[in-house]
């Protein structure tokens, strides 16, 4: 890539059942707090990206770019939609850096945004599994809890995994969760309520699941050489890697990792010519408890089989080896599934400046987000600096 | 930007009702054709853009990017799939092009696809009205023949165009067609047959509509300074513009133009270093009669309320000054809403190759698309060259 891009202003909307903001309120809210943070004028914006898994099945408008760029009073500047299930948040940060690279675009605006909650509750399940192969998958009647409870099953016989293991993935993710204001649960739980949750797909029980959730999230790119003009403290996208593989659980090779994040790893880790010992925390796509397990090893954290030992052992708390999740992720912070990819970027950045208050990472310098679309046949992966 | 990209393979399915074609087979079938038309293996592919409006609405499919390139067999590489309603072809486009000039990816492929029959009618028209503001039109039961037939009303009240020049637009396109082995009619018209068919929204008659159409359309795009590795005719992508407007007709100031795409195409000529005069052809957005005669005068072509006066004076056919949809336009080749795009790209190739067979247009150098997103809140223009 020929030019780096800096993340210098961030916003969020709080995360949750959102009955009083529309889709179109949302985004203005995080992209409003998210030019304050810059202390830009929307003027200054050259583009803008937004991710958005199903604003079709869930309130039936296509075309959200146009609905965005309008409604924050952006025309004429160019506004893109890129789609790519749960991670389509993290598809428009990295098109969004990609963008600047080619120089075509200084300023550009990497948003993300999903309503959830303005439907019914099956029609949520529904839409969530046209991520997955509806001829191969869907149509048959497996939904995203049943596959990553096939994964979930594989891993526990394999590696021997508890379900206890994945109910403390839960467990810190809502610890974490109480100390983000904008996450969608302020509730601590324990493991024995994890565990006598009700069942979804076993051994998936409903608080191994991340919510349905209504939010939205920005981020502000800069061309890493401009940052210094917006923030004394800007963070340097140094490494972005996305890959893909089969959308259909039945034709990978292991059910135990996703290939695309470990490629997307290995290209964003090469690119940002770091190590995955030299990360201080990610936030991690925990979409199911068992989905953190397979990503801290994905992400080479541990061995393949370790993750759920090394979360038993505290290490991906605050203040252990490898922090994970420390907004809260997917399951405490809420998952609105297109802001997501975005989201972790904002809680990356927060942590990087020194301003995530009482979960902050002591001495956090680089930072790595990991953001899964369906069942993982998408993945991207992105390693931040603090710039000097 | 940094590095130009060259388009060095082009391949599409025939446009039609295909009932023998699924959505990933067809995307299959203009890929290979793609490939062989580049003369390279499709392990030497980078990246890929896919634009796709609604498969969410018309086969309940999101993450159309991972079905596309598992199906395509290219797993792990990047597979991003952009939407802006029907422009999201020309988006995808654009896309690729960024990521080229960022240096990236070299090989990057853009497609476009949308799977349209396999739906009620009924259920078609209303998927597509979520291109337009669904809580200020759609809901209030604006169809989009009625946002256009707004538009032509004006136009003529404005500028005093006919219905007959209206019809004069889809007698030329489907003129165009007749000679595009690929195009969904093979069926000449006439002016009274125009003028007698069913009103959909008065004034636009059902023949002044585009159809709806299955189909997918890919090019293989490359640095432009390896381009000759893969062909002796290297088309140039010398211009990109993309824009956006307000969503709503009713928040514009004017409904005799399209905004997005008069700054679309400003940017685009800007970075060709091109006037309108340069251009030899172009495919432009007709999925109205009236579109066509709007981008003809957004595009500089003549003079705003000109547009209907030159189509009636035979200029836009093949042999006049600027011919326009030499490839059928959506009105004669079909509009598979996001296949459109990229569609659009093959017809240039191909003219400009020399390749487009009975339809060629003699010494055709310069060639333009302008695609659009609903109507008008999202344009972009592309201008190529044919390479030396």
């Amino acid at each position: 890539m020929m030019r780096k891009a800096a993340i210098v202003g961030v916003g969020l909307t709080k995360f949750g059942e959102l009955w009083d903001l529309s889709f179109r309120k949302m985004m203005i809210e995080a992209g409003t707090r998210a030019l304050e943070d810059a202390g830009i004028d929307g003027r200054q914006i050259d583009a803008m990206y937004v991710g958005n898994m199903s604003a079709g099945q869930f309130i039936e408008q296509e075309h959200v770019a146009s609905l965005i760029v309008d409604h924050a009073g952006l025309t004429p500047i160019p506004c893109t939609r890129v789609e790519a299930a749960c991670a389509s948040g993290g598809v428009a940060l990295r098109q969004a850096a990609i963008a600047v690279a080619s120089g075509i675009h200084d300023i550009v605006v990497a948003a993300g945004i999903e309503k959830m909650t303005d439907i019914l509750t099956g029609a949520t399940t529904e839409a969530l599994a046209s991520a997955s192969d509806r001829e191969w998958e869907a149509y048959v009647g497996v939904t995203f809890p049943g596959l990553y409870a096939l994964m979930a099953r594989r891993h526990m016989y394999e590696f021997g995994t508890t379900e206890e293991q994945m109910a403390m993935v839960a467990v810190k993710n809502h610890r974490n969760a109480c100390l983000n204001p904008y996450a969608q649960y302020h509730t601590e739980i324990t493991v024995e309520e994890v565990m006598s949750s009700a069942p979804v797909a076993q051994p998936l029980k409903v608080l191994d699941c991340s919510p349905i959730t209504d939010g939205a999230a920005c981020v502000i790119l800069a061309p890493a050489d401009m940052a210094k003009q917006f923030t004394d403290t800007p963070v340097i996208i140094e490494g972005t890697g996305q890959a893909s593989d089969t959308i259909s659980l039945h034709d990978r090779p292991t059910l135990t990792g996703l290939r695309a994040a470990q490629e997307a790893a290995r290209t964003a880790y090469k690119m940002a010519r770091v190590e995955p010992e030299d990360i201080d925390l990610a936030e991690v796509h925990d979409c199911f408890t068992i989905a953190e397990i397979m990503a801290i090893e994905d992400l080479g954290f541990c061995k393949k089989g370790e993750g759920g030992k090394l979360t038993e052992q505290g290490e991906t708390s605050i203040g252990g080896k490898i922090p994970i999740n420390t907004g809260g992720g997917l399951k405490g912070k809420g998952h609105p599934v297109g802001a997501t990819g975005i989201a972790q970027a904002v809680e990356i950045v927060l942590q990087l400046r020194g301003e995530a208050g009482k979960r902050q990472v002591n001495g956090a310098e680089v930072g790595l987000t990991h953001n899964v679309g369906g069942s993982g046949g998408t993945a991207v992966v992105h390693i931040f600096k603090r710039g000097d």
